[in-house]
């Protein structure tokens, strides 16, 4: 397929995937994302990584009945070496349950065609509904950047423009330390890419150790939101949406600064304080 | 049950449990006894943690095809509430798979009464196997203390007495940090006995906050014992014998000591630095 015109995974049926998940998850991602005695509060622990009234963290949905590294499927004839996870947004539409069985199916939206020398961006959605009654748990959308791919077809132009940040000072700062083993947990909660765990690998590709997950990060920043805009309520954290500008270390601190923007809604950007860079830009939250 | 004698309890028939294991769980194991890039050397990382060449902690037998808290169940009759994991015997007969089905059988072996004040002493047997090719992998013998069972019969004597340590200075000497959370990751390999997580519980249990797992702190003398008999090969510790005499608070470094003994067996005891306490004593080990 890698000769043919990107535009027909457009036409692809959605590819489905189930999966159960259990209180065993539920914590594993929480530890994964950092809810430990050494990088959370005590009421942050016992609501996320504790099976006694546990709750689910939000950008759980990220990692739930997914259809794992589906990009290196033949039948999407994707460059796949070559790919980004470009941007996410997370939008709940109900509590995740602790426990059960979950549908998704995934949808190629759209591609952006930027030419040969840059590559193409592919937009995909994820819809994900409790097996047993239907319910309309999550959409995770997301934006790929297919750095091999362009000039393959595709839009070239009408491209979604993200947000932008307030020029004002934000009103919340959060700092979340991560671990040095950070990854090597999150990673069992389903990307098991090397790059996060093999020293090797990671060098190979340009990073002197092993990055944290990009949706680690998100999950480190989802708490810090939880925190700042939802009292700790996982049920009040109803969309998320950001781009990804730079991997984390396993070991830095990700500082989350939030913008309240009234009516539900706020701006924020997350930084590894360590370097002084983003890692996390133009993001954007729902709240109730 | 209460009230019959308990050497009834020789002649129930073995309790099977069947379960299904694979690289997450073994390196879920590995991260619960402390092999994360904080605790624990890279070339440990990446052959514990790590699925490429992975290989398996001999001690993560002690909780493969568990029966879980099988005391609690109404047909032994025993006051479970008082019970305590007195003392540990793993036996490797072959290494453990990184994946597959295993059975095991569980025995009770021998109980000796220590009269109605003191309590009684359970010993059990669990044999362990491959389901599909019958190779026999490990046998976890253990010694309970029954501290509400006693007066309700039992052999008197002829209790085995554990070997004592050599009064000379010990040969090797390794501080393994734990961590704050180390119970929360390790309760995740099955033991999720709220002692371990909620700090109500361990208050009301007599202890200041939430206690390590026995065998989680037995899991991080394995490590110590690898490290400083068998160079780090795990088919080379074939048996890790050992009392526990106290609990081990999340965040102690555990300090094992060892004494070589020639002939392939060693000694070891293994104390909390911080409060200068033994935590496993009269430990005995196998290697190659």
């Amino acid at each position: 397929m890698t000769a043919t015109d990107l535009t027909a995974l457009l036409d692809l049926p959605p590819r489905e995937t189930v999966a159960r998940h259990g209180i065993r998850d539920v914590i594993l991602y929480a530890l994964g994302v950092g809810v430990t005695r050494e990088g959370a509060t005590s009421k942050e622990v016992l609501r996320f990584a504790y099976e006694k009234d546990l709750q689910v963290l939000p950008t759980m949905a990220t990692v739930l009945a997914s259809p794992g590294f589906w990009m290196r499927q033949p039948e999407y004839g994707i460059d796949w070496q070559r790919v980004l996870h470009a941007e996410q947004s997370t939008r709940l539409h109900n509590p995740i349950p602790v426990e059960g069985e979950l549908i998704s199916r995934l949808y190629v939206e759209e591609v952006f065609d930027k030419g040969p020398a840059k590559g193409a961006i592919l937009y995909s959605r994820r819809e994900i509904h409790c097996k047993t009654s239907g319910l309309h748990i999550a959409t995770d959308r997301r934006a790929t950047f297919l750095r091999g791919d362009g000039g393959r077809g595709g839009r070239t132009e009408g491209q979604p423009v993200a947000r932008s940040l307030p020029e004002r000072p934000c009103d919340v700062t959060l700092a979340l330390r991560t671990r040095q083993d950070q990854a090597l947990i999150y990673r069992l909660s389903g990307d098991y890419n090397p790059l996060h765990a093999d020293p090797e690998v990671a060098r190979s590709g340009g990073f002197e150790r092993p990055i944290l997950h990009g949706l680690c990060t998100y999950g480190v920043a989802g708490r810090a939101l939880l925190t700042g805009l939802c009292d700790g309520d996982p049920s009040r954290l109803t969309r998320m949406d950001c781009r990804f500008s730079a991997p984390v270390y396993p070991g830095e601190t990700i500082v989350t600064e939030i913008w309240r923007e009234g009516a539900g809604t706020a701006a924020f950007r997350a930084t590894a304080l360590e370097r002084g860079i983003t890692v996390l830009d133009r993001g954007y939250a729902e709240h109730a």
